[in-house]
């Protein structure tokens, strides 16, 4: 149930981050144009990981509240993006924490679904992330997770911690809450240190 | 029956208007090149609705009817172009009929397999447009649902009908002829009077 | 078995072409851009072929030696990069041979599950290829099949042969290799000859 909601504002979120960015370029800048790049934002990271792990009904599909929460999303962007402009760092934050969620929520789907565990990792991520890609890609900008790709990595590192603490017996809420944490504090320290992933070869700092 | 012979005739309407576009490019100006761009625009969409709804097998894998009916819009492209040149406004046509189909067909599977309405209306206006964005994609253009938003918001504005009028038990063949006729009409008159949806600031007009 | 070892070795074979052209792109120079990218070189193709056949559960997530092949590739790329660009032509002819076999392999599973044989070379093809194209996108570079289509017009010559020796009841294991050399064997005399497929037009010679 709390899984159910938790879901369903991150949808919420999702469209937000999705319709304001289509917002920032004029050429999306009409309703449908806005409505469409919330909607797949919102939708393409859970529904690439079903439909790779071959689960359906996809949720969007079967259960209307996700594209109501779209819906939301765009009213809410259109209204209130001047506030919603200003108080980009909040927003940021927002973003990270649904990330941190979608992650391990994508993490624990797979592992339910027999996925083994390199790959349950692999797709806790790209159904966290896959969103944002295409968000970049719609309104032709550089996808996030290339240009910061410690974004990316934190939601690796949180996956893989939350297995390998699985394998202790910890309680489940404790294991999926460190994890979360963890996801959040790079992202974070991330943003604040510049923090980057070490780059392969000396001579090519740039 | 007729719905089949309607999909067969919507494949090789969507491959012509895919290896035209090719053509059109000399990049993908040999055999294999417009014969690959009129595969995926013909059958980009359904192929996408049916993965994400989860029926197989997809037509196009079962039946080798939709592979000989591609096949036949790259002969009739490569023999007539110049004459299918010549009436690019009466093809504009023929994709406008095909793509009011082919969104009505689309709600109407989405409803069979259990799919919420509003669901349905998307999946409707994905599986009708989503071939063409693979298409201008590919030859490298933006694609036309971006700068002509009328043409897809003629769809869900179709689809939207269709079930609406679905609720007031009228008969399924005058609902879909109504529907299908709606959408044609939309995008026939937003061409001619060079319709668009309205932009969302006053300074943003452009 | 033998199937299985060199499906495993194909998926390192890929990975390594996929790590390779990230490094030659800065952007994607830390360790997160390179494993990435050889991730879906690796898995691209075949990942779409079941996504479309509707096979699960996809090998990759159920068996984690394929992550471990890629892992593996990855971290050879990363320790002997500089041999391997030594060795260019020698890696064209393993990701040659490996494109092979992967469009043989893709036409036996279509097969098996049903799809008529037109699909069955065209899956075959993509499966073979998909991983490319996409790692020619992400290093936003033009797919080399559309600047050689030669290559992929090989694949489907190779898959095409195969069926039509299928019907004449000729030793299955035979009919393998035979497709599999016909395959290398116009890739290699493309490349050496300089081949190309026939323009559809005299004035289009680029």
């Amino acid at each position: 149930m709390i899984t159910y909601w938790i879901d369903l504002i991150g949808t919420f979120m999702f469209a937000i981050s999705g319709a304001l960015a289509a917002w920032d370029k004029k050429m999306y800048h009409d309703i449908f144009g806005v409505s469409f790049t919330a909607f797949v934002t919102a939708i393409g990271g859970g529904t690439l990981r079903d439909v790779i792990l071959g689960i359906h009904p996809i949720v969007w599909v079967k259960d209307q509240s996700y594209i109501i929460a779209i819906a939301l999303g765009v009213l809410v962007t259109v209204v209130f993006r001047t506030i919603l402009l200003r108080y980009k760092r909040s927003l940021f934050l927002f973003d990270t924490i649904g990330i941190g969620f979608y992650t391990i929520l994508g993490v624990q789907k797979s592992l339910a679904f027999g996925v083994n565990p390199w790959a349950a990792v692999i797709m806790g991520m790209m159904s966290a992330i896959f969103g944002g890609v295409i968000r970049d890609t719609l309104v032709n900008e550089i996808p996030l997770i290339f240009s910061r790709q410690i974004y990316a990595t934190a939601c690796l590192a949180g996956a893989t911690v939350y297995i390998l603490l699985g394998y202790t017996g910890i309680d489940l809420e404790v294991n999926m809450i460190l994890s979360i944490i963890l996801i959040i504090s790079i992202r974070l320290f991330a943003l604040r240190k510049r923090w980057s992933l070490p780059y392969l070869t000396k001579e090519n700092k740039w």
